[in-house]
């Protein structure tokens, strides 16, 4: 198809789609004639991936481009492309190294062995996790750690669900971008399900008032 | 306190302690002579959070200042609050309003009614979920929305020990920063958890090899 039909598609305009094009995040078309190009079924695809990852996932296109290039590229170790989509979840920053912090990776170091989960505390999610613990110790909210289990019980269940998700939905040839769409999509989704079930347990807690400071509301 | 002692306490370079001063994250130091100025522990907090946010939140600075103002302004009301804190979590654009977008506000407002939420679909949060689905239908993921169910009772499981916390734990002139703190940090703990997890879940699932496409690593 010519890109004026691969915008009508996908609701990219033209020039956006040309943009994408230079920065590498779409394939160019196949030549046609010298001034035209051909796009087909994955050139769409991709583009409503990267839309996906931009709006929902509200990552930025130099993201993107570091992402799709991993996803692209065979030689790239899955669980690389998986930290370039998870590293936009983490943290930018390490934060002060100091007992808040030495504290914080015992805590997670410790939760890990309790759950049995068969990773380990290098892991990039354990270093954000530990991360943001010390940071709330720092805000006084040290005690929010006994929320960890909780939280860990409804990791699992989430986890658990995508990957039979992805054992039973997904190609294997579509894996690697099928864990991308995961983690960034799946991330929207379960924090925008937290927001409303805030609000109802709120509501359910505080009555029809909402929560506390609803007054000034 | 000096600002040199403020520096050292939260490991916060003068010169952006300076800076946050200006842009009107932090408010500024009483005046004690002509060149100097002096902080207490409220700016000690105010530090350590704008820190928090920045590090582990993945917010911008300008992003910080609008929930910084929500919170120090009573006249705010809480869910504006809410809102602000909440918004850098959703997509950043609307997407396109097609068949896709419109089956996913079903989804959600069927959700909403089957799960009893005492919400209300106009909710941001809604829309979010909304566009997040929509997003994946238009990627070939519209089964994800078989997950849903399993989404939400982990998100209910998360808000209740959440609201139980903040009830339990945070004095009544803290919950707007309490919220803040509970809807950013606790954000970046669950998505480091999730993502834990899936590490297990995989393993679990597929065996020491890891996923399928650990081939590749």
């Amino acid at each position: 198809m010519r890109i004026g039909e691969l915008s009508r598609k996908t609701g990219v305009p033209v020039p956006t789609i040309k943009y994408y094009v230079r920065e590498g995040l779409l394939p160019a078309g196949e030549l046609t004639s010298r001034n035209q190009a051909s796009y087909d079924e994955t050139h769409e695809r991709r583009l409503r991936l990267i839309r996906a990852l931009l709006d929902v996932g509200g990552m930025k296109v130099a993201e993107i481009a570091d992402v799709l290039a991993a996803v692209d590229d065979p030689e790239r170790p899955l669980h690389k492309v998986l930290g370039a989509a998870a590293d936009r979840m983490g943290g930018t920053a390490d934060g002060p190294d100091d007992a808040e912090a030495a504290a914080a990776r015992t805590t997670v170091t410790d939760l890990i062995s309790r759950r049995g989960w068969r990773t380990h505390e290098s892991n990039p999610a354990a270093t954000d996790l530990a991360r943001a613990l010390a940071a709330l110790t720092r805000l006084g909210h040290g005690t929010f750690a006994e929320l960890l289990d909780t939280y860990a019980e409804a990791a699992e269940q989430v986890a658990r669900a995508d990957l039979a998700y992805v054992d039973r939905r997904v190609a294997v040839e579509d894996m690697v971008e099928g864990v991308v769409i995961g983690t960034v999509l799946g991330e929207a989704v379960f924090s925008a399900l937290r927001r409303l079930a805030h609000v109802d347990a709120s509501a359910r807690l505080y009555g029809a008032e909402g929560a506390p400071g609803a007054e000034k509301s």
